[in-house]
């Protein structure tokens, strides 16, 4: 099942189902309005949304209307948890590599995670707006998943029960502010804006055998100004699976439905630790921040810049035959005072 | 005005009207249903609710019911943010000094903040749940400020002006996690548990001049067993006060009606670094590793232990005449088995 959900003028939107080939949807306000309420009580209301589904693509559901991604809000415009792992450790690898420092042992065995601001989420073709670009603006593409409810120290298999649906996202990181903001010793604060995730979550059913041990074992195809810059495997060099995000996450308190956990930015070792561009015949990458990392390692500092206002970042998946799945998250970095 | 939030099986509770006096309360669900809901429309719902509010003062209500606090949840029962301040510097100072470290010079113009879990909160009477008092649990007795939208780069005057309610929160913290979570480098996550906060959130206005530069010139009174902790007053000591702490959130990002903003730990000065107890005619603490740290510094290493299963933890703000301002947050720490 395709879950979307369209801007109404309100801040939680109007949920949408959407045909699997994203060209129509319908709204369902008689079963849930939002999708926070049909993931607070998914257990009741799944079973008669898939029908819907069902339906929709067989081409049985008189009031369709056609799918405009650009009128989507992300899936859940605002959520009550935002937690972002960072689950491909050949990011990590390679920041302590640029400066010369060893990766913790425990790394491998105990998950990165950040609790990330969640109030305000950008819809995937909105601005990704900024004060100034000298923040060091980057994109940051990943996999992510909505749980339902967990209980404190969920086993990993219970984990995997809870993922609800799966989706897309671009994690904005403002890359000049997080030295100083980390070295407070608190974590991420604002050297992180606000994410923006795909048009559509579905369910992981939908991603039949490219879903396996709860990761997504398709390429995540990364665009920077209209250019290929990123195709790593998001199935390939994921120390942790979904399942095991979600139970870290879930060790020491309860998470409630409609919680979000990311996998952290798709990176693919390629082999070596310096990976390759798509021009070099490498999958690219999926930051800013790792290009910059390659330079460093390679020739001592960084060549690349970060986003400039007008630049553009699109991300999307697609499937075995081409089919986009999620629909694209497609922004343009701008000023914040061109909001409205 | 002074607004709660009772327990009716749903996820976000029943808004109430809470009388000054804390004796009565009435629901209100032709205005808002939900405190969410009041503070996502808060200039239009507002008013009505103050008039409201003013009739059950008057005695004028016809249905208002007795108010019991043990029926409440925290006033946001859920929120899409929950950031919490570390204003109180003595507290930082303390934990620096017991580590012979030097307290960075930015710590006194650059607020600590973290952003912490909040997609379900426990209720104030509710348990502090845990799997093991292993993690070290320790109580934080706070004060927190639910905002209105503020605009991404908000002047500390803004900001102030965003401040819709003030309440009292215990950030329950898991000690003997936090070591090895911060060294890891992303902040908080599995070390702090959900947070309660007080029965009653109140409007600045009925703090009257107790509320005076955005911060809360009162006593905070803690007990730990039934005896009495800490009573240091919020508005002392306070290096940051929630205008800046809002705006500091805001610097790079918009913040969404309902944000809450927490102060830190608070911690009086005394005079010295090393503070007092209540029964050594001091103010006390606000937290049990403040205890510790003392002692280390007085003995090398700490005496007191954190919470046990069956400890209790009270914690309430009184006006001049005595009268509690939010009611209480009452907990007792017990086993997660027992969670139904």
């Amino acid at each position: 099942m395709k879950l979307a959900t369209l801007k109404n003028g309100s801040r939680d939107g109007a949920l949408v189902i959407v045909s699997r080939d994203l060209s129509r949807c319908v709204a369902v306000p008689h079963i849930a309005a939002t999708l926070q309420h049909a993931l607070d009580n998914w257990d009741a209301i799944a079973p008669r949304l898939e029908q819907t589904y069902a339906a929709l693509n067989a081409g049985a559901v008189a009031d369709a209307q056609p799918f405009d991604q650009l009128q989507c809000h992300s899936p859940l415009p605002r959520a009550y948890q935002w937690a972002d792992g960072s689950a491909y450790i050949n990011h990590v690898e390679l920041v302590r590599k640029a400066r010369n420092a060893e990766v913790p042992a425990s790394f491998y065995t105990d998950p990165l995670m950040y609790q990330g601001g969640s109030d305000s989420f950008i819809g995937p073709h909105d601005p990704i707006y900024a004060l100034t670009e000298d923040w060091g603006i980057d994109l940051e593409a990943e996999v992510a998943a909505i749980t339902g409810d967990v209980r404190m120290g969920a086993s990993v298999d219970d984990a995997a029960k809870a993922i609800r649906l799966v989706m897309l996202v671009n994690d904005v990181s403002l890359r000049n502010l997080i030295p100083n903001e980390l070295a407070k010793g608190f974590g991420f604060f604002q050297s992180k804006a606000a994410s923006a995730f795909s048009p559509v979550a579905v369910t992981p059913d939908e991603l039949g055998a490219h879903w396996a041990d709860t990761k997504l074992h398709l390429p995540l195809l990364v665009e920077l100004n209209h250019r290929p810059f990123g195709r790593p495997n998001a199935g390939e060099d994921m120390t942790f699976n979904f399942a095991q995000l979600v139970a870290h996450a879930a060790a020491t308190r309860e998470l409630a439905a409609g919680t979000i956990i990311g996998s952290g930015t798709v990176s693919n070792k390629q082999g070596s630790l310096h990976g390759s561009s798509i021009e070099n015949g490498g999958v690219g990458y999926c930051c800013l921040a790792e290009v910059r990392m390659y330079e460093t390692i390679e020739s001592g500092k960084p060549q690349t810049g970060y986003l400039k206002f007008g630049d553009s970042v699109r991300i999307e998946m697609r499937d075995a035959d081409g089919a986009s799945i999620f629909g694209a998250i497609e922004q343009t970095v701008t000023h914040y005072r061109e909001r409205g």
